[in-house]
């Protein structure tokens, strides 16, 4: 379903919240994509521009004069493509019965991102993992879901990539440090965070733990083997706005230099920056020198493509030959959320699956 | 030199800085110590009530009244003790010539943490280190010079400690999300830590990693042997006044449960709660299973005596049954600093070395 | 209906929320008053200590002991006192219900504070007007309502209390920054107020240009008539935790020296210092020079009973001699909330009202 | 002196300051300026792309490949314009210097703002007084002085110019909330603002009370008169990091109705508008009738020249028909600095003054 312009039409769900507003922003002058859908909950019917307060967010007037759909499959109409930051909850049930009727949704929602018969995929990571979708055809559903990871675990996998292609990945223990806007709007409560750190996150922990393995996994058929590495993970809440940071401790199988790592990091390619995708940033992961970086206030910006680089400092010995460490800096709501799931969107479009 | 009333007469050297006004507070109605000498830089010759700002802190009458000295031995009279929060480069020099001319120091200072002829001191940790005060003795020092350690390696070897005693160590891999006033004052800029996180403190991490090995290291005569495990150090700058995190991933010899650390933490009492020093906490760890904690602003004062109890939660197993994950929290001024300090002479005072 | 021990027996409703938790542990060893019952909402029938989060806050065993109830007046049992910080849509009804079922009840929700039949108290302000209380008898009414001004309100009242005795106020413009708490919780999202301030609070303003004029009013038997001067507001919610500050622009008929002003609110005292109550602050007001203060950090708990005085700074003349300036803080949900009702109960309890 | 590529060459001093960044920032692609020459204190001598730490601002490299020179007549070589963020002790005697030596200088530092020689510029708001410098020139001095004014006054300025053409303005009661990047780098120490706000600042108030009446002024030859109304002004320091905000109380002569106000300031435009200057934003003013704006965060980038515009909302009616009461937002160190000065020299160097 090709559409005037030649753009496809897509619908964003849930297009009112936090992660929503970013979706219709990125796509607001997108070459590939036109958003002619939006839905949401409290605002159905009225205009989208009167229903969003805005985070200094460009939005096109196209956007904004959209009126608030439900999110029903009949509201959605004929869209080519179907983006879903849904809740949870409603994520859970809604994705699968749009997939199975016939629509094309890429998620980034939580519940099926470890089904095996959907693909978890940050495109310069493992492109090859679409793959999977052949089973969902098995299984005969008429549209299809993609999954984008939980936002630590997308940056997290986008920088162990380039090491784990080269090393044998044995043990990454890593501790974050996460802004408020990957809890959504409203979210944590200002008195919960001012002047204060909450180590711990509800259910973050599995996800970063899990996550990563599957996409680092091997592809057999449609079937994805997980990578055998272990990862531990300690979530901590504070008081930034956007931009997630991850400190790592890594244990490989050999020995290697801490100028290794940052050589391979810094000069990663994945499939996205090899087709020239409009979200893929020139430089996937952006290594620093610079003492005290990455941060999330000076660095979530960096690059290319603003929000799509990690940003990665501080790469160290560890305390043998056979680990390192490092921090990393990755955008919660575009590398972590709306841009990696449009960047796969994009993908998918140039491979012909949309 | 017992002075009237039966209390020694101490001073508080840099008395008019963040830490110092801390030290001047906690003995504002000390049962063995009596503030009689306050030095400082800028306000020399002023009144000390009109050279600090307080930070909401309780200062007695007393010592608002003092005048406020120059950091030389001829300005500190006749005191028994000098506790001196000094910064590095002035105490580098200072403090040695102090304890060679007599003077009885207790710093929390670092340029001789890590000296031999120094007992590095968490009463709670290795009262028995004192001995290391011989080889000073040894030296011809007239007085005497003892350490408290950094902030953040003040709580982690707190914790560490009842689980050295029981358990082999291996390693720890340590990640701290610290608070503003660790840096002093003025310190960390506003526009540095606003709405970011700085993944770095200049020199802190080879701190962390060194001086608990210090403390729970093994003393021979007048010797100290360090511990024979590992530490990795990860260290971040937050946007909160006052109160460490850390969180900690430890490997050990042996399997051991999560719940037998909880044990050992929650029940461990020290030589300082056994003899019931002033500021000695009932309990210098406290244990909790609640969600999400610990938090600096809801635990910094937890326990009998603010802000000298660490806090511990978040007691969990590690990738295998040899080890193990929690976060703690210390208070960094009063834990890491004036408190233990404190603490530390009154340890020597019941034992006479004052 | 003493109860034993010679305290009434109090229920404190919505004891599980913020403000709630203030009130159960400000009455946590009480010469006069014992809580014997809480209520909450979501966790009725759970243990009181296990349904609140804690806020640093201290509170007596016996009470984490209690049984959370529902609110409803057979949950009440026999008390002889209701404190109420019920939420403004639930007091609106539930309040008169009880008062009028022969509860003594005193509240800082909103619904009524403009009611006629309703004194609105700050005890040191107004402590006459709780002669109102005789046209609630007139009503038929069995108990009682008296009710604590919005946060903001309170503390100027205060302020303007010994200027509004000796001087005739014209106007007063007031620009509020105001803490978070006073939203109470969740209240207000992290996103909406880091590295930001919201130049609003619904309904907000009102509260603050009329009830000031009601306590200000004089009384007529049981009739409040108000004062007439204006008050423009104009508030900002702000990231700090605890304490609102405000800003005033006063003119009077009169030419006045602003060292007069100073003089008069640093000598005020009201019927509860008089009284001695117990949680009357030496100084309702406590008159500052420093530079720069007061400061919601430093001076939020200032004086002899934390959180009860106003601090006061920046005294200086406005633009001509019949105008001044100053700078007032006042801890918002003790003095404006919970600390000011606990004195009003004490005022009535030693007047023989309860 | 008519640079290569048509454009003039201008020197930045105290280039390495964060508002130095800025000016750097913004003319790295100007249409009518070259930043040849960089000035600073204790980078000198080294590259200055190795002497600034970055704020997220892009920078050009052929700027970034410049040697930072001392701030000295002899290092400016032959530039054509000088924009000038030095601090306020260096300012005051090497400015003059500099202007009578030849040198064009704008500057944003305060020493000379209130001198009858020198014109105070907001370019929309009075660039007629530019005619003040012909008063430089009949005192011999060969270059020029023109100031930016204070970064509070200057949002003033612009907001109370399109109500001052039209009513008679009689007093304006203004109460701010200004960001920590107003006092430069270091500036504020995060323990003076983490959870707090400070009622004070340093010499502002004086500022904000006499320069929008300097540029609010009527020119008579080279002499301004100042206007006639009265400012009083009650600043506060909170924590946001960019964007001033300002509540106004705003007194007339005459009756009027806030829509007219709304419609005065939402229809602006001044001359960099009329000339289509390169920085000037498309509409200096922008009104909101939003709920709760404007906000730091959301709105201090909003309109067509990030920066550029001055946000108002909040707009109603004071205590009477003859007052109003208004919100503005202002981003500091563009509208307040480094913006306003180079539109200053855009409009300049339009008029043939440069």
């Amino acid at each position: 379903v090709k559409s005037s312009g030649g753009k496809l039409d897509v619908a964003v769900l849930a297009a009112t919240g936090m992660v929503g507003q970013r979706y219709v922003s990125m796509l607001s002058s997108h070459p590939y994509f036109r958003v002619t859908r939006v839905t949401g909950q409290s605002s159905v019917g009225k205009r989208y521009g009167d229903s969003v307060s805005g985070y200094g967010l460009h939005i096109s007037d196209e956007a904004l004069d959209l009126e608030v759909q439900g999110t029903r499959p009949e509201s959605l109409g004929e869209v080519d493509l179907v983006f879903s930051p849904l809740p949870t909850d409603i994520a859970k049930t809604v994705e699968p019965k749009l997939a199975r009727a016939g629509f094309k949704v890429i998620t980034d929602a939580s519940p099926h991102r470890m089904d095996r018969h959907v693909p978890l995929i940050v495109p310069e990571v493992n492109p090859g993992h679409l793959g999977v979708l052949a089973s969902q055809r098995k299984d005969g559903w008429k549209g299809l879901l993609v999954s984008t990871p939980n936002c630590t675990a997308a940056g997290l996998a986008l920088v162990l990539k380039p090491i784990h292609d080269k090393l044998t990945l044995r043990r990454v223990i890593v501790s974050t440090l996460q802004a408020v806007s990957g809890a959504g709007y409203p979210g944590v409560p200002s008195l919960d965070i001012l002047d204060n750190v909450i180590p711990y996150i509800k259910d973050e922990e599995e996800k970063v733990e899990t996550e990563p393995l599957k996409m680092l996994g091997a592809l057999d058929g449609s079937v994805v083997t997980p990578a055998r590495f272990e990862i531990s993970a300690m979530v901590h809440r504070v008081a930034t706005t956007d931009g997630h940071l991850e400190s790592l401790y890594i244990e490989t199988e050999e020995d290697f230099e801490p100028e290794e790592v940052a050589r391979l990091l810094s000069t990663f390619k994945g499939e996205p920056q090899k087709l020239g995708l409009p979200t893929a940033p020139l430089q996937p992961i952006i290594v620093t020198a610079a003492e005290g970086r990455p941060q999330p206030r000076l660095d979530r910006y960096a690059g290319s493509v603003p929000g799509m680089s990690a940003v990665v400092g501080r790469i160290r010995r560890g305390l043998d030959r056979k680990s390192g460490r490092l921090t990393l800096l990755s955008h919660n709501t575009i590398r972590g959320a709306a841009g990696s799931t449009i960047l796969t969107a994009e993908l998918m479009y140039r491979k012909g699956l949309l």
